[in-house]
C-alpha cells in the first residue's frame, strides 16, 4: 500500500455527504459520470479510473452506491474501486462500439429499480457524459424526472481535506523535482517531443502514478499557445522554451509551468518574462481568504493592460485544481464568490503574444490568513 | 517537417470523400466530434487533436469544411489543422465549464447557416459526443432532421492508404524497439509504475510523437485484467510481467503486448504462455483476405475452450487498429463481414485466468494473399 492514498473511510464519507445532499434536494439518487480524459468525478467517489471505456457511480438517498463500468473492466474495477457493488453496462463500452457477444451486461432499468429510483434522478457530469450513455439513461427513465445536479459534487470537491492537501502538495513537489531533472537533460538540438520525454520520465521517477495531464513543451514560435502539443520542432538557443508539466498522485494533480531559455538571453524575452513574473506575484499578493475572486482577476488584467499587453490575455489569473488540472472555482472577471480556506488554485499566469508567450504556473492553498505556495523553484529568469 | 506525415492533399481527399457520401445520403452536412481521449475522428480529417477541450468538424455537401474548437485552442488549431476555417464554440470548452468572459464565441446557429444546413444534418461520433455539445446542436437545429451517420466515416477509415500503412508500420516498429529498450532496464524490485516509465521513455526516444494509449504493466496477481492501470506494486521474480505499450506517429497507433518473466520460470506460467502463443499463431493462420471474420473468432475460441481455458475469454482474437488502439472492424463470433486487403488489425490474444493472465499483441495488415505482421520480436517465452 502506497502511503499517499485516500483512505476507504474518506471515500465513504464523501459518498455519505453526497447521499445527504441527494435527500435534501428531494432526489432518489444521483448518477455521476467520468471518461478516460476526465476521470475525476468517479475516482473521487470510488478510486476507480476508467481506461478506454467510460464509467459512472450511482448514489441514492439511503447511502447505497453502485459503480458502473464498461464490459472489459471488471477486474480493473475489482482491484481499484472501494465501492464493491459493480455493474457492467454496454453504454459505457469503448467508443469504437464493440459487440461483446460473450459478456453478460446489466441494464440501467434493473439498476434504477435496485437503487429505488422512481421519481427524480440527478445527473452529474453531463458536460462529459456521452450521448450514448445519456440516451440509455433517458430510455430507462421514461417516467423519472431528470435533474442536472452538478453543484452537489462541485460544492464538495471545492474544499480540500487534510489528506487531499497532502496529496496535492506531493503532486506539486514531484512536478517541481521532475522539472529540475528535465531541464538539466534538455539541450538545444533536441525536439520538443524528446524534451517532453525527459519531463515525463522525471515525473514518474519522482514517484507519481502518472502525469497529471499531457505534458507539453513549446519553443520559439508557437510558445504563444494557451493549450499546446509538443512538436517535432527542434529547440534552439535564445528562444523561450515553455515547459508545462504536472504529476498525478492518487488522482490528485499538479500543474507546473516555467519558461526556460538556453544560451544567450535576448532582451525582448527577458522583458516579457519579467512582466509575467510581476503579474504572477501580483496575483499571489491579492489571493487571500475573503478576497473577491472577480476583484483579483480585474486587478491583474488591469496591470497587464496598463503595461500594454492586453492582447496577451486569454483567461483569468488562476483556476481551481484538485483531481482535474482545471476545475471549479475559477478566478475570472465574472467570478462571484469570495476565496475561502482550503480552496486550492493553480496560479496560472499565461501571456500569449503574436509570436511567443510564456506561463508561470504553480499550485497553492488558501489558508487561514493567506496563501501557501506548494512550489517556488525557478520563479525567476531560468537561463541555462 | 517530419517525414512521417499525412500530406495536406490526403486530408482534403478524405474531406472530399466524406462530402460525396453526404450528398449521396441526402444530407446537407455531417458534424463529426472528438474528445481528448478519442481524437481520431477530427484528426483524421484535419490533423487537429483536441487537448483538454473537445472538437468537431463540419463537412457539407459542397465540400466545404469548418473546424470547431473550444475557446482556448485557437493558436493550437492554427498550428496543426489543415482546415483553416476555424470557429470557437463554448460547447467545446473544458469539462470544468469555465466562463471565458473575455473571448468572443461563435454559435452553432450561425455556423449551420454558413454551411447551408437547413434540412438534414448527419452526426458522427455520438458515442463520444458530450451531452453539452449535443444539446447545443439540438437547440440550434430545431427544424433540422438529425441523422446518426457513423457508417460514413467508419467505411472510409476501415481501409488504409499507402501512407497510413507506412505510419502504422512505423508506430509498430517504435513500440517494438521501445519494448526492447524497456525490458533491459526493468528489474525485479521496481514498481509497475517505474517500469512503465521505461516503456514510455523508450517509445518517445525511438521517435513517436506520443504513446498510442496509456501504457500499462501488471505483474503477478492482477495481470489477468483485460484493461489495466500500472500500480505501485513491486515486480517480483518468477511472476508474469505483462507489458502493454503502443506508440503514436502522426496520430496512427500501435499496440504491442508481451508477457515477460524475470528470474526462474515456473511451470504453470510456461504452460499458459505456450497456450497464448498457440492461440496467437492460430489467429494469424486464419487471417487472410476473404476469410469470414466470425469464423476466425469461432475457431480461436473453440481451441481455447477445447484445452479447458474457456473462462479466460473476454473478447475476440483481433480488432481493427488505426488512429484508435481499438477501432472498427472487430473480429468477434458475431462479426458479419469478410477480411479485405488494406484492413489493419491488432491481433490481440488475451487470456485472463483467476490469478494472472497474459497478452500477445501485434499489429498486422491484410494483403493481397495473406497477412503481413508489423512486429515479430519476442513471440516466444521471454525469460530474463
Amino acid at each position: 500500500m502506497y502511503e499517499y492514498m485516500i483512505t476507504e473511510d474518506e471515500y465513504f464519507e464523501r459518498i455519505n455527504k453526497i447521499s445527504l445532499k441527494v435527500k435534501e434536494k428531494g432526489l432518489d439518487a444521483v448518477l455521476i459520470v467520468s471518461c478516460e480524459s476526465e476521470p475525476a468525478n468517479v475516482r473521487y467517489l470510488s478510486n476507480y479510473t476508467p481506461i478506454f471505456e467510460t464509467a459512472g457511480i450511482i448514489i441514492n438517498k439511503d447511502g447505497e452506491a453502485i459503480l458502473l463500468i464498461g464490459p472489459e473492466s471488471e477486474r480493473l474495477a475489482e482491484e481499484h474501486s472501494v465501492v464493491k457493488r459493480i455493474k457492467k453496462l454496454i453504454e459505457f463500452r469503448e467508443s469504437s462500439d464493440p459487440d461483446y457477444p460473450d459478456i453478460k451486461h446489466d441494464s440501467f432499468k434493473e439498476i434504477f429499480k435496485e437503487m429505488k429510483i422512481s421519481k427524480r434522478l440527478g445527473l452529474i457530469g453531463t458536460n462529459i457524459m456521452t450521448v450514448q450513455a445519456y440516451e440509455g439513461i433517458l430510455s430507462a427513465a421514461k417516467r423519472i424526472d431528470i435533474v442536472k445536479s452538478d453543484e452537489i459534487l462541485r460544492d464538495l470537491r471545492m474544499f480540500k481535506s487534510r489528506k487531499e492537501i497532502e496529496l496535492l502538495k506531493k503532486a506539486a513537489s514531484i512536478a517541481e523535482e521532475g522539472f529540475k531533472y528535465a531541464i538539466e537533460r534538455i539541450k538545444p538540438g533536441m525536439t520538443e517531443i524528446q524534451a517532453t520525454a525527459e519531463c515525463i520520465y522525471g515525473i514518474f521517477s519522482k514517484g507519481a502514478e502518472d502525469t497529471g495531464f499531457k505534458v507539453w513543451i513549446l519553443s520559439g514560435e508557437g510558445a504563444n499557445q494557451a493549450i499546446g502539443k509538443s512538436r517535432y520542432k527542434i529547440i534552439k538557443e535564445s528562444e523561450i522554451v515553455q515547459i508545462n508539466m504536472g504529476a498525478s498522485v492518487n488522482g490528485y494533480v499538479s500543474s507546473f509551468g516555467r519558461p526556460v531559455v538556453y544560451g544567450k538571453l535576448p532582451t525582448d524575452i527577458k522583458k516579457i518574462i519579467r512582466i509575467g513574473l510581476k503579474a504572477n506575484e501580483l496575483t499571489y499578493s491579492l489571493m487571500k481568504p475573503r478576497a473577491e475572486a472577480s476583484d483579483i482577476a480585474k486587478k491583474v488584467h488591469s496591470y497587464i493592460r496598463e503595461i500594454g499587453y492586453s492582447d496577451y490575455i486569454v483567461y483569468g489569473p488562476a483556476h481551481g485544481i484538485g483531481m482535474m488540472e482545471c476545475e471549479y472555482p475559477f478566478i475570472e472577471t465574472t467570478s462571484d464568490y469570495k476565496l475561502k480556506k482550503n480552496m486550492t488554485f493553480a496560479v496560472d499566469t499565461f501571456l500569449g503574444g503574436a509570436r511567443y508567450g510564456l506561463r508561470f504556473e504553480d499550485t497553492a492553498l488558501v489558508t487561514n490568513n493567506g496563501i501557501e505556495r506548494f512550489t517556488n523553484y525557478g520563479r525567476k529568469i531560468i537561463n541555462l
